[in-house]
């Protein structure tokens, strides 16, 4: 609280895949919080886990009991949109500002959207109470889509991301395991329909098998054949970057991968683009890591940055065709960047207001 | 030969993985053949294959055994590139119609680089006496690009291409099988460069893990940090559509598939499109199955369409900010349509043309 030492943190949803990794970066960052309250659904409130090394027991959201939000200063959810819609309004009416990673809040015009290396100013003005971060799919390419708009301005992105199962949460990594263990050792992936068979309906959160297989689908049915996911990657990367007529065309494909988004990047400039001077700017931006050294073997992998915070990119090439536009392939990990280090940021930048000497912005 | 009776046929590289689709692609279709000669490396020459239901020994391409190149009137060659360079000419000068499915002549201005849904008459022309078959990611979209093309006009192509592991022969798919082994059943894809110990030097023909990865690199290093399968893609179907100046921009990713490849295209024309038309097209164009109604789970994957003929599209949507620009998933086998299909289609040709009352092309 302004003033009167450390806020104090809630992370609703600490025993999903993002609440994980989460309680790891909060163990690992600066200690800028007073009290972390960790929440989740009644069904495993009552959990002991760990968080800057001490145990800690996880508190049920519910109608219940709705004291376990009272006295919050920031609220990190990291739980279903579902849940997200109806419970951050409740806890920022109890007094704390929300960090959102649900898509429940993304669309809001009253809430930002945002990324702290590309618009962390955006977080200070938050008419709901709310802040939201981007989905993971975005979060995969946009701080380099970003840093370069910066020098030579966008004009348009074709991308397609390829998202790694733990970007459906548990549920999602479970059901890669277990299909791996139905399709490995096996001749199955030489016949129509073979995994598929295999795989049978354990196909967790995915709608279709996994296991040796790209699944050119995610999210839910949206207008004229879209996905919700490749429409949201179009809405926050424009949100973000402030360019809300910016041309945006992705297709959001399913790889069996556990952790780790890559994206394939088209981005068309307004300037004409050199490689050398890309390579400059992807270098110094923060948040990212060049690693572009094809000869060499150099270029980002899930399997490589999995577990790391950057935004990794290589592969950048000028088009033979046009003078403006670039390709390049970046990586993030889907848990960290995508999520709960996002979150973590936006927290960290709010709690320095909060507690800073201003502190005079709306919540 | 002309006249009198069917045509020899020579299978090199009969043993491989294009060459055992080959051998069941044969026993399937009409037989237009006479004899069926199958070759090989001399390290599996005397190994039995059975084609047309027929056991048949495999014989040694060499020098010191030439004479098994003699009499044959069509030589599909499906072996590795240096070995298509070295010994389809030796073909061609001893009176048969290469069909090389390898890189070698794919480029060369006196070969004529063929896909019979889109220019079966280019193959009547053949000043070496080879044809080529383009590349296997190439032949992911371009029957169905080129059907799009025939109403639109291409202006432009934006393409990721997720080849499988057998787009790199036997070698591939023995690499990835051996990967999962070392990966399944453990939780292993969590913690930065765990896959890549895991899996160690079994790389096999990859530049690093493919189990539960993706790996942005195939081929070999090109100019300006582009991949030579990247490369290569635009030049193919520049020469196939004979749009010498089409602006095509190819990156090209490895993923956990054994056979399957598929590209996520973004097309933009000289007119604008529709859904409804595009969908008619694709429809009604031989080689290309329709495949598009998400909201059923209804679009093409690797794991379905593995073992089947055609191209598969699904996921045609009209670009949000472009009337001009469609966006689509097409996956094919890239062994069959890939490979042994394409090579198999253009040779049927040949030997129509062969047998045929009017045989008065080159070669
Ligand atoms: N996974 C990613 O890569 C990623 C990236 C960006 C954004 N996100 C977003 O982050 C959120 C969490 O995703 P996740 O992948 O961590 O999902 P997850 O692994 O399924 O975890 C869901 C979390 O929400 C909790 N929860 C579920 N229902 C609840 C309820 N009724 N009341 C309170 N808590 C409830 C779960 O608690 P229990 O253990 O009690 O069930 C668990 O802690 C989602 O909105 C997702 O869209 C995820
Ligand atoms: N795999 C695909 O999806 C695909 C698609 C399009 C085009 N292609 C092209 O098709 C060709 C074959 O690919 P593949 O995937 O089938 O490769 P593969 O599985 O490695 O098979 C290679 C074949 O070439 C034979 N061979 C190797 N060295 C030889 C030599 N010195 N003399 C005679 N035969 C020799 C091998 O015979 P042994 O058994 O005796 O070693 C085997 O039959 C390549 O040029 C490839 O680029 C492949």
């Amino acid at each position: 609280m302004p003033g009167t030492g450390k806020p104090t943190l809630a992370v609703v949803g600490a025993t999903g895949a993002v609440g994980s990794v989460l309680l790891r970066t909060l163990s690992h960052h600066a200690d800028v919080w007073g009290e972390i309250r960790l929440l989740a659904s009644p069904r495993t409130a009552g959990r002991r886990l760990t968080v800057r090394g001490e145990e800690c027991e996880v508190l049920a959201l519910s109608e219940a009991h709705e004291e376990h939000l009272a006295g919050v200063d920031l609220a990190l959810f990291l739980v279903p949109e579902a849940v997200a819609a109806r419970w951050a309004p409740i806890a920022a009416a109890k007094g704390a500002v929300v960090v959102d990673t649900s898509a429940a809040f993304r669309g809001d015009s009253d809430v930002p959207l945002v990324v702290p290396e590309i618009n962390a100013h955006a977080a200070r003005v938050r008419p709901r109470g709310i802040v939201a971060s981007p989905g993971c799919a975005t979060l995969t390419l946009v701080v380099a889509a970003g840093a370069l708009h910066a020098e030579y301005g966008l004009d348009e992105l074709v991308v397609t991301v390829q998202q790694a199962a733990s970007g459906a949460g548990r549920a999602g990594t479970g059901a890669l395991r277990e299909q791996l263990a139905l399709v490995t050792g096996s001749e199955l992936g030489n016949h129509p329909g073979d995994v598929r068979r295999a795989v049978g309906d354990h196909t967790g959160p995915f709608p279709g098998p996994l296991a040796l297989n790209v699944l050119p689908w995610s999210g839910a049915p949206a207008a004229d054949g879209w996905s919700s996911e490749e429409l949201a990657v179009r809405e926050e990367i424009r949100k973000i970057l402030d360019l809300p007529r910016l041309r945006v065309t992705a297709t959001c494909v399913r790889v069996p991968v556990v952790t780790g988004h890559s994206a394939s990047v088209h981005a068309r400039f307004e300037r004409p683009v050199t490689v050398g001077r890309a390579h400059e700017i992807l270098a110094t931006s923060p948040g990212v890591v060049l690693y572009d050294d094809p000869a060499a073997g150099d270029y980002p992998t899930p399997a490589d940055v999995v577990g790391t915070d950057p935004t990794w990119v290589g592969r950048v090439r000028r088009s033979p065709d046009d003078e403006r536009a670039l390709e390049f392939f970046a990586c993030a990990d889907n848990l960290r960047k995508g999520a709960a280090l996002n979150a973590v940021q936006i927290a960290e930048h709010i709690a320095a207001e909060l507690s800073g000497p201003s502190g005079t912005s709306d919540r």
